[in-house]
């Protein structure tokens, strides 16, 4: 266990990719996020687009289960899976960093010595935050924060069999709502 | 919201005890744990023993609900509960204060300026401990924490619909068995 990796999960518009950016430079170590994103899609051949939305989907729908058996002839999205599973593995080897959402936390498990951390706030704080960073969408904010964060719960739990959001599965989650996100880099950064 | 409090949650066995006393120690505040149990055995005129044990059983069992009726007949537990919500309102009414256990977080959701924090670790690391502190016994200390455990969730959603040990219950939740005991009271005296 000679590397430290700080794995952030988050709920959408909580603000935990701001925080995992802030914590990784003000620690001097790099960030995976929108880079991680990047590497999977060169590796994988996928488009970018595809690859987001890929992480933010459970397989399994009804089409999937029809044409594809698990075991036998993998999908696009289990090969995503290894593809990003590999890309994580490597880069908690390489040395210190932070990664930013795709099931890190589980990824590195028996791998790195890892701080799992997991941002959450109230639905009023992400939605005013979603229309400050992403802008106005057709949805209303408080939709798309719905829909992302059963996504992202779906996917997690596909694939990692843990629940996304209980406490026992982290060694710390802090709500950016209430303790803010300037004191939510502190701690992370302060227990490094 | 003049008042500051802080409550702690915390799994069987964790140390989430020892860290409010000691962030209360260090803050020069009150710590309500076994003096809230003294305050609602005092009011209710129930034996201790019996106070602590009802804070560890949802009602509801078979013969309470056969033999009383909710909203009419009040039992035991529901008289209990009644005490205990008045004595914890009271207790943020006088002044800053950590308080352990007892669903503190949910009676004061809306009264005072809270703290809300959930403290757990693995079973290995909290069956060590509870031999630590509270000796040997008859059942394993796994089985001791598992039905603990069991009971206190049982104890809180019954009370107050919400799920214990759900991240988004709380202002921040600490892994004791990771972090340590030193670091999650240093934590928890830097955000007060």
């Amino acid at each position: 266990m000679k590397n430290r990796v700080i794995t952030i999960s988050r709920e959408f518009g909580s603000g935990g990719r701001t925080i995992g950016k802030r914590v990784a430079e003000a620690l001097g170590i790099p960030c995976y996020d929108n880079e991680l994103l990047l590497k999977i899609a060169q590796e994988s051949g996928f488009h970018e687009a595809y690859v987001q939305e890929a992480g933010e989907y459970a397989p399994g729908g009804l089409l999937t289960n029809l044409f594809s058996h698990r075991d036998s002839i993998p999908n696009n999205a289990d090969y995503l899976w290894r593809i990003q599973y590999k890309i994580i593995s490597e880069l908690a080897e390489e040395g210190p960093c932070v990664i930013v959402g795709r099931c890190a936390d589980y990824i590195l498990r028996d791998k790195a010595d890892c701080l799992k951390v997991f941002i959450h706030a109230d639905l009023a704080f992400r939605a005013k935050r979603i229309v400050q960073v992403y802008g106005e969408r057709a949805e209303s904010p408080e939709q798309r924060i719905r829909e992302k964060d059963k996504r992202r719960a779906a996917y997690h739990r596909f694939y990692t069999d843990m629940k996304w959001g209980h406490a026992q599965n982290y060694d710390l989650t802090l709500n950016s709502g209430t303790l803010g996100i300037d004191r939510c880099v502190e701690i992370i950064k302060g227990l490094y």
